[in-house]
């Protein structure tokens, strides 16, 4: 089994923090994506769509998206639990994991990825006035998810979820997209200085 | 229980797909989100984001977004199994559902919202600049998936999964985006004829 990774992009990085909080080591294959190298035919020949990260197993088969790997290592090692216990329970981190991939994740990436001038190459064509409007979109959801940890210490409820890495990393990629934390959002800064602490958001 | 449903949106008929395919039945409450009835008192009060589905349990609990909601049921009722079986068939579901929905269900909701005219109170602002560039996204995404599906049946495999509810409902959301498939993908098509067949396909 190997990890064709993505250095600093956000979402080769939940995989790892993912890996990280499971304690499963994998071996990697590096890809600079700041060079352009997912691009690279090693990486499109496994994954035609050209992104990050890819996972091949012994056997040559492929998995790409980031939370369809998460998913078949929670399968292959269920403990700890980070989809969820209980078919409630479950589906709640489903919830919160997509409340925050779609109101945050993604607003933040689009601000990023629409914005900034490294990424005329990649993004084709950037849209400006779309990364713009992006930014508050992520703003006034801080501001919804911060009531809601002020009655929680996680995201989807009393455990560490995959739906708090896709916060934290997040949260870490607003500082490239140029959107500043509220400082008036203290629930939301509690939680993620704790997911920041953990030793897998080193990963 | 209750589903506060959505009438023609696609997201309330992907988890309408669903519950039919399942042969579950859930008692539904009517929303008109034509009419703006999203922003109604009695969902916004369940559903502060104000989308659509919204499912209630007898004690009050609220679940949201579709994919969890449909988790929530393939739980309680696990066959036939929407989500895949063992960890490498629940993996490429996930792997198919997301390729979906990121590649052609959003890009197809992303040109309705931002170039139609109904949808000026709803995207607030509209980007119909962004709105154009998903056209061809959309249409880059099906042409993948064109060659993908000469080698199976379904989406993620041999079994028909949540993953073809997601391209079921991406396409025939393509009309109010006007974006027409094209003639060439005859794997697309015959794909999506046979979902439109099923007896699902008209919840």
């Amino acid at each position: 089994m190997k990890l064709f990774d993505g250095g600093r992009a956000p979402n080769p990085r939940r995989v790892r923090v993912f890996l990280a909080e499971k304690g499963i080591d994998v071996p990697k294959v590096s890809v600079d994506m700041g060079a352009m190298e997912h691009k690279r035919a090693d990486v499109s020949s496994r994954n035609p769509l050209q992104r990050l990260p890819v996972l091949e197993l012994d056997d040559g088969t492929i998995l790409t998206e980031t939370v369809a790997i998460c998913r078949y290592f929670e399968e292959l090692h269920p403990e700890p639990a980070l989809f969820g216990n209980s078919a409630l329970g479950k589906a709640r981190v489903e919830m919160w994991q997509r409340r925050i991939e779609q109101n945050l994740f993604q607003p933040v990436a689009f601000a990023f990825r629409h914005t900034h001038p490294a990424m005329k190459e990649w993004e084709i064509p950037q849209v400006p006035e779309w990364g713009e409007v992006n930014r508050p979109k992520a703003i006034e959801f801080l501001a919804f998810l911060d009531k809601e940890l002020a009655a929680r210490e996680f995201a989807a409820g009393d455990d560490y979820s995959i739906a708090d890495i896709t916060g934290l990393c997040a949260i870490d990629f607003m500082k490239p997209a140029k959107i500043v934390m509220p400082e008036a959002f203290t629930n939301v800064q509690r939680w993620y200085r704790a997911l920041a602490a953990r030793p897998s958001a080193a990963a």
